[in-house]
C-alpha cells in the first residue's frame, strides 16, 4: 500500500448562492483545487453529495461534474452516506491511490440545498425512515433527544451547549468562505427561535450551498507538484444501528468511537497527538459527544471542557477553526471535504487569524445522520 | 496489487415485490451471498444503488442495510452512477481488496422501484437536468434518437430490435429470478403499445424491485471459501458527455468503447477471448449499441449480427442468457450485480437451461443514463 499525499484545495464561499447551479458550483471549486495542485490531468474522480436527487432532481452527478469539468472519459463515481458523503469520498480516492490503480485522483463534495425540495424532508431521508421519520421526528428532533439524555447523564448545561456556537461563530467570522462570518452571545443562542428543545436555531447548522474539492496523489510524487504536501495517516470509517432506539447508549456515536479507534491505530498516534481537529458539529450537543468518543476529553466532560475554553483557538485542542457547520455552513455532501481543506491550511500555515500555532497533526470527523456512519482522517504535513 | 475473486452470490427474485421493502430484498440477497460464500465475518461493505431517495425518500442506505444484516460497525458505503450503480460498487469493492486494505467485503445493489415515486421521473435524473430533463425528454425519447440515428446510419431495421428482445425473453423464459419468464416474438414486439418511434414496450426494460450480492475477498484465499473461485481479471469504468447533444456521434457509446478497451487490455485479452457477455440492454437499441462498442461485432453489424443469431445461447457470443435487463428485470441499482452473478454461474457450470457450453472466460457491461457512465468487468473460472 502507497502513502498518499494531498497536493491541492478549492473550496466555493459557503452560503445562499442563488445565482449558480450545482454544476456551476462543482466546477468552480474543482477548477480552484486543480490550479491549487497544479495538476495537468486528472486520473479519476469522486464526488460526495448526500441526495442530489431530492434537492434538485439530479443523480448521476459525478458523470456530469466530470463533462463540465472538461475531463469526460476519466472513472467518475458519486458517494452518498448523507452528511458523511465527502468524508466517504475521500476515503474512496485514497484507497484508490493507495492500491496503486490510480495516481491523480480529484474527490469533491457538493450540495445545492437552496433550489427545489424542502431541506428538512430531504434531510430526513438520512434518518430511518419506517421507524423514525414515518412517526414524524426529523434531525433536530434526534439531536434534541440525545442533548437531553447527556444533560440528565452527565450535567452537560444549556450554556455550555450554548458556548459550542459561540466558539464556532468566534472563529468563522474570520473565515472568508463561511456562512455566517459574524459571533454570537450565549444569550444569543438561548434566546433563538425555538426548534427542538433545547436546541434553538443557533444550535442548528444551516442550510446552504456550497463545493469543495482536493486532489490526491501518491506521497513519492507529491513535491513534484507543491512544497506542502499533507500525508494521509489514517482513513477509517465505521457504521452504528441507524435508529436511535435501537442503540444501548444514545449519548455515545458508537460509529465516532469505532472510527476514531481505528484511525488512531492505523496512524501510530493518540489523541493527545492531534494539534487540531474539524468535527461534524450539525447540532452544539454533536460537537460535544465528537470531541468525548474520539478521546479528546473523557466521556460525559465535554460540556466543561469547552466551558473551559480548552477547544477555543488557544485551547489545548482548537476545534473548528473553521466556523465548524455552524457557522461556515453545511452544504451536506461538501462539508467532510470542506473540513479537510480547513486542517489542510492549518497545516500549511495559511490559516491566517484563525491559525493555531505549530500545527503539525490534524484530524477530521464527518458524520451522517445521526451518527450511523462515521469517518475519521489524521495528516500530517510533511 | 492483490488479485481478487467473487466466492459467492446472492439475489432476490427481480419483479414487482410489492410485498417487501428496499431493505427486506437487500438482506435476503445479502444473507443468499454470505451463506453461499460461507464466510464468517464481514470487513467492509459497498452498496449500488440509484435514487432510493426519490423511489422510497431514503438515503443512507449503506448503514441501514449493515445494520440489518446484523454487521452494524463496518465501514458500509453507497455507490451511485444511474444505472451503473451496481457495476460501480463492484470496482470499488475489487479496488478495496486489491489495496490490501480489507479482505472479504460484500458488494451489493438494490433498487425498490413500485413504491411511491413515479418511475420515469424519479429515472429522468440520470440525465441532464438542465439540458434534456427541463425540456421534456426522457430515456425511452433519448434511446429512441440513438436508434433512429443507428438505422439511418447503418441500415438496422425494426425488426432486428425486436429480435433482441425476442432472444432476451427466450433466455429469460428459463431463469427463475427473472420478473418475465416467457417468451415474446417479433410481432408482440412491433405491435405492443408505442412509447417512442421506433420504441415499443416491448423494446424497453421494465421497472423492477430486486437486489443481488457478490462477496469479494483476495484469490490467495478464495479456496478456503469454495471450489470454484472466480477471478476478476479486469474491472474498468469511463464516462461521456452526459447530454446527447454534445456527442459528436450518438451512435457511438464512447464510455463503453473506452471501458471496455481498458478492461481487454488490463485483461490482456481479446473480445474473441469472451465467451459470454451480460451488457446493457435497458432498450433494444442499447444492446446492438453494445455489442458494437465492446468490440464483438463491427460499428453498424449489430443489429444483422444479432438477426443471424450469434448472440443467441448457441451463437458466436451469447449476449444476456440470463435475459437481460428487458426479460429479467431492471431494478436499476441491482442491475450491475445481477449481470456479474449470470455470469460467475455460466463460468461455474450452474446455469442450467441457459448453460453456455465450455464458458471460462465472461465478460459484464453495465451503464448509466444514456451511457455517460460505463463499466466493464472481465471474469475467469480458477
Amino acid at each position: 500500500m502507497r502513502d498518499v499525499a494531498i497536493i491541492g484545495c478549492g473550496m466555493t464561499k459557503f452560503g445562499e448562492l442563488w445565482k449558480k447551479s450545482i454544476r456551476d458550483i462543482f466546477v468552480e471549486a474543482g477548477l480552484k483545487a486543480i490550479d491549487d495542485a497544479g495538476v495537468e490531468n486528472i486520473d479519476s474522480m469522486y464526488v460526495g453529495s448526500m441526495t442530489s436527487g431530492l434537492f434538485v432532481e439530479q443523480e448521476h452527478i459525478s458523470a456530469i461534474m466530470a463533462d463540465y469539468l472538461g475531463i469526460a472519459g476519466i472513472p467518475a463515481v458519486r458517494i452518498e452516506s448523507a452528511c458523511a458523503s465527502g468524508g466517504l469520498a475521500l476515503r474512496q480516492g485514497f484507497i484508490e491511490v493507495t492500491s496503486g490503480m490510480n495516481d491523480i485522483v480529484l474527490v469533491g463534495g457538493v450540495e445545492k440545498m437552496t433550489d427545489g425540495a424542502d431541506a428538512t424532508y430531504a434531510l430526513a431521508s438520512a434518518a430511518d425512515q419506517e421507524y423514525e421519520v414515518y412517526n414524524g421526528i426529523t434531525f433536530p428532533g434526534l439531536y434534541a433527544m440525545i442533548a437531553r439524555a447527556h444533560m440528565h447523564r452527565y450535567g452537560t448545561t444549556r450554556k455550555q451547549l450554548a458556548l459550542v456556537a459561540v466558539k464556532n461563530h468566534k472563529n468563522g467570522a474570520s473565515n472568508p468562505n463561511a456562512q455566517f462570518q459574524r459571533e454570537t452571545t450565549i444569550d444569543g443562542v438561548i434566546n433563538a427561535t425555538m426548534v427542538a428543545d433545547p436546541l434553538t436555531l443557533m444550535d442548528c447548522s444551516p442550510v446552504s450551498d456550497g463545493a469543495a474539492c482536493v486532489i490526491l496523489c501518491p506521497l513519492d510524487q507529491a513535491k513534484k507538484y507543491t512544497d506542502t504536501p499533507v500525508k494521509i495517516l489514517a482513513s477509517c470509517a465505521a457504521t452504528d444501528n441507524i435508529a436511535l432506539h435501537q442503540r444501548d447508549d444514545v449519548t455515545i456515536l458508537k460509529a465516532v468511537k469505532l472510527s476514531g479507534e481505528s484511525a488512531f491505530k492505523q496512524a501510530g498516534i493518540s489523541p493527545g497527538d492531534i494539534d487540531v481537529a474539524e468535527v461534524h458539529d450539525c447540532f452544539t450537543i454533536a460537537e460535544i459527544c465528537a470531541i468525548e468518543d474520539l478521546g479528546f476529553v473523557a466521556k460525559g466532560k465535554g460540556g466543561e471542557f469547552t466551558e473551559k475554553g480548552e477547544t477555543a483557538l488557544d485551547g489545548k485542542i482548537p476545534i473548528n477553526t473553521s466556523g465548524g457547520l455552524k457557522s461556515k455552513g453545511h452544504p451536506v455532501g461538501a462539508t467532510g471535504i470542506a473540513q479537510v481543506i480547513e486542517i489542510v491550511e492549518q497545516l500549511r500555515g495559511n490559516a491566517g487569524k484563525r491559525q493555531v500555532k505549530n500545527a503539525k497533526v490534524g484530524l477530521t470527523q464527518n458524520m451522517g445522520g445521526s451518527g450511523a456512519s462515521s469517518v475519521v482522517h489524521i495528516f500530517r504535513v510533511v
